[in-house]
């Protein structure tokens, strides 16, 4: 059927969409989610149909990215048929069915993903099926190559090329930036991309993103990693794997991370990685909450990478609180830095030697725990992490109190004496996150006490920090009400941890960081 | 934070929608998925925020809908924030963990549906959660409630008030035609609402509309009714249970249909039925296949009818092969005419007194199948159905001749002789849709020998009616391709029934209508 062009002038979000009317719709045999197969001087493209009940009959409105790839002005004639569901749309309904998919099934699937032929609803039951039905490992190992043969590959042509990886949902876990250059200045290559904060107060790009652009090109990676053997840099604009971020999308507002080892093995395997430490925080404050849930984590991270040809090792560390003392993008690299320097909480350092360490030995490192904590201890940790920011084109000369943070300032204290028997990681989160965290570098949340620690009457729990008078009042409003440290003479005395429904239940974050 | 409202002068299909670029999304720290609110003058609307790469800064796109509802012409000052989650969200994910939902979680998130606080992606996952993990009976009850209280509802002001359905599925199914003369005519009300076909070659709607108008307002089916005892309309338009339509927009290209339950039996509340007979047509040609599948239904729709205070009792019917002969609007309307006149097809008219039989026993009537005989052999069903059309701005003369049928016609003849053996109601199905139907009310298919029935060489086994060659020409490819009618002289001789991948495999036509 001939249809005049209508151009909405207007992208839809990357999506292939086509506005026809009722009466038009019904003439073709259209219903809403149909696909519409709209040609102009022998370009095609299949768009999703969306039926208006007030849109000019005879006309078909394109968003801008169907003009584009047709490269019409509006008002030419179009040539608009029914098209064909996609097959992908048929392996997507067996899966909601419970049946199992081939590889190719799933390449399929992920290709229309990307390709923007699956619409988010669809999208949206796929994963909702993979979520409830679970995945096997053969469909955890197609979806993996799936997603980074979908994408862009980098070959730095180093072998072994390291890397490391939370599986996040720990506030204040700022490892990377101490992993790295400990790696890096053992002689090793690790290219690190990572995230930026979707839910939490902070990823590691963020953090980064306060002593140097973190925005590089493949093309400029490459360079600085050949110079300095590592890098800290986001991968969000790197299109590896970018299936993932369409998943993301549709996983977020569900709450649900079914394609969690997917996502993080398709890149890194697209980033070419040989030999990989996944970190798994584990307890009430971290993603994973049992030791149970984090061994079979591990075991199919370990089995997921055999099958990718990586080699992997888990490490499942303490996740009951937040790491180290700072939580918020500019505090979190403050202390990194200290850290790096010679000061610093422990157990952030504590942590990043481990792990360090961990890699080293995966590569025939003997005592790479020693070398690891020997490297940091004498500087060439913070030596290689200021040749990374000077590479990275930030000032190698920073000190950490130059990093920015929030001018606006509250303390909270406690009105008893005591020591910290509990921590609420997520009210922690949720109160970073009013005081600005992440948008605003400078905001976040500084503990004063951690658990076990003793704290005076009227002695600091923590400091908020904000870059706005009205997110620090919303953020103090917030410390008030969620109450995020339990403190206590002795464990038995205090047993009551919360009080339903005397305390505000505030919709408690989901992590989909990964 | 103050944005330029930018008005889009298009309609989002009935959703509240505003684009804002990627750099104020940071801003405002909104992902896509999250809800805007956007505020005007004492108006607040909460919108689904689009976020688009290359939208103006400091701008917000207004679909149609927003700019209405807040009374703005462009160019204004609006206040944007971003906005919680609807609650209902919150229930959606408890959904998806599997957990169950109470009464009331049911009614906030069918109404978010209805006022179209929830995503496609979401009511998907929501959706597809049910599909998996099955709903409990309560569950059924409170989505039935929820669905019908958030629609209109009519009060006929009769008690009893009868009512028929089908659960759909089988091709050339006019029964209805029948039934509601039938059982008017014995003096009750039976004021029955239909659907258009979706995916099926007819609805009962699309086959009444070639003889009088279905698309009556609620006072109008009101007059009807009190003046006929029954009436044939188009329920799509009278807002009874109107988030069915959103959710079967959504299920339709998923090929799922948890929600058969709740659907039907809310339009049936709302309309105030006491007395309804569910139709469960059972065997390889429906869309119940097993009478296992059948009984657990059918004790369902009796369960779910108590609770919602309605006396139901199911019939499960013969589905192995098409109903009558005809199967398209116009076809199927000229063979229930013919019926009620005194010919047509003995299935049919079996199918017809027993439903109508079982109804008015139901009520009281004593012999109720003897009295729907009567009723019908008498000619009183076909003066009522006459009423019924002429009551409905129809012509009460009609002969079945004078239903125009599509003027392009070809026959499928047997290149053997024998006995029909075999039957692909699903083949038979795309071939009427091939040949232009339901839109073009002429098409269809007219069979010419059913199971059993026996066919000499070169004899007849169907026809093809169109409007269009083209579509005749399409409808014909496909019945030689699809070769639905399968005969033998006996029933040992003829073992194969279809040979993989010898045939093509057309996607098989997913049946949402209900």
């Amino acid at each position: 059927m001939e249809l005049v062009a209508e151009l909405l002038k207007i992208t839809a979000s990357g999506r292939y969409v086509a506005i026809i009317d009722e009466e038009t719709a019904g003439l073709l045999g259209v219903h809403s989610s149909d696909r519409l197969r709209v040609a102009y001087r022998g370009t095609e493209v299949v768009a999703m149909a969306n039926i208006a009940a007030d849109f000019p009959l005879n006309h078909v409105g394109l968003y801008a990215e169907i003009s584009g790839m047709l490269g019409i002005k509006g008002g030419e004639l179009v040539e608009v048929q029914l098209a064909k569901m996609p097959e992908s749309l048929g392996y997507v309904r067996a899966k909601i069915r419970g049946e199992r998919l081939r590889e190719q099934d799933m390449v399929t699937i992920v290709k229309d993903v990307v390709e923007r032929h699956l619409s988010e609803a669809e999208i949206a039951a796929f994963l909702t099926a993979l979520k409830v039905y679970g995945l096997s490992m053969g469909e955890t190992e197609a979806l993996s190559r799936a997603m980074f043969e979908t994408g862009k590959t980098i070959d730095f042509g180093e072998t072994p090329l390291l890397d490391k990886h939370s599986i996040g949902g720990l506030p204040g876990d700022k490892t990377s930036m101490l992993i790295v250059p400990i790696v890096a200045a053992a002689g090793f290559t690790i290219p690190k991309t990572s995230s930026r904060a979707v839910t939490s107060p902070a990823g590691t790009a963020d953090r980064v993103e306060t002593l140097c652009p973190v925005n590089l090109s493949i093309e400029e990676i490459r360079k600085v990693v050949s110079k300095t053997g590592g890098c800290l840099v986001w991968g969000g604009a790197l299109d590896l794997a970018p299936a993932d971020d369409l998943f993301i999308q549709v996983e977020y507002p569900l709450g649900i991370d079914p394609l969690l080892l997917p996502s993080i093995m398709s890149k890194k395997k697209a980033m070419g990685a040989t030999h990989v430490t996944i970190d798994i925080p584990t307890g009430s404050g971290a993603k994973i909450k049992t030791m149970t849930e984090a061994y079979t984590l591990a075991s199919d991270f370990v089995d997921l990478g055999k099958r990718l040809g990586m080699t992997i090792q888990c490490a499942i560390t303490y996740g009951e609180q937040p790491l180290g003392y700072a939580i918020g993008p500019a505090l979190e690299a403050r202390e990194a830095l200290t850290t790096l320097i010679g000061g610093g909480p422990q157990d952030l350092k504590e942590k990043a030697i481990i792990l360090a360490g961990i890699l080293l030995e995966m590569v025939g490192v003997k005592g790479g725990r020693q070398r690891a904590e020997n490297i940091l201890q004498s500087g060439r940790a913070e030596r290689k992490l200021r040749d990374i920011i000077s590479a990275q084109g930030g000032n190698p000369d920073v000190k950490p109190d130059d990093i920015p943070v929030g001018d606006q300032r509250i303390e909270i204290t406690s009105a008893q004496a005591g020591r910290v028997l509990w921590m609420s990681t997520d009210s922690i989160v949720q109160i970073a996150r009013a005081a600005g965290a992440p948008k605003e570098k400078g905001a976040g949340v500084l503990l004063k006490a951690k658990l076990g620690e003793a704290v005076k009457k009227d002695g600091l729990l923590f400091e908020i920090y904000a870059e706005r008078t009205s997110k620090l009042e919303s953020a103090l409003e917030l410390a008030q009400r969620l109450k995020p440290v339990v403190l206590s003479k002795k464990a038995e005395e205090q047993m009551l941890l919360d009080q339903i429904p005397e305390k505000v239940t505030d919709e408690k974050p989901f992590m989909i960081e990964r």
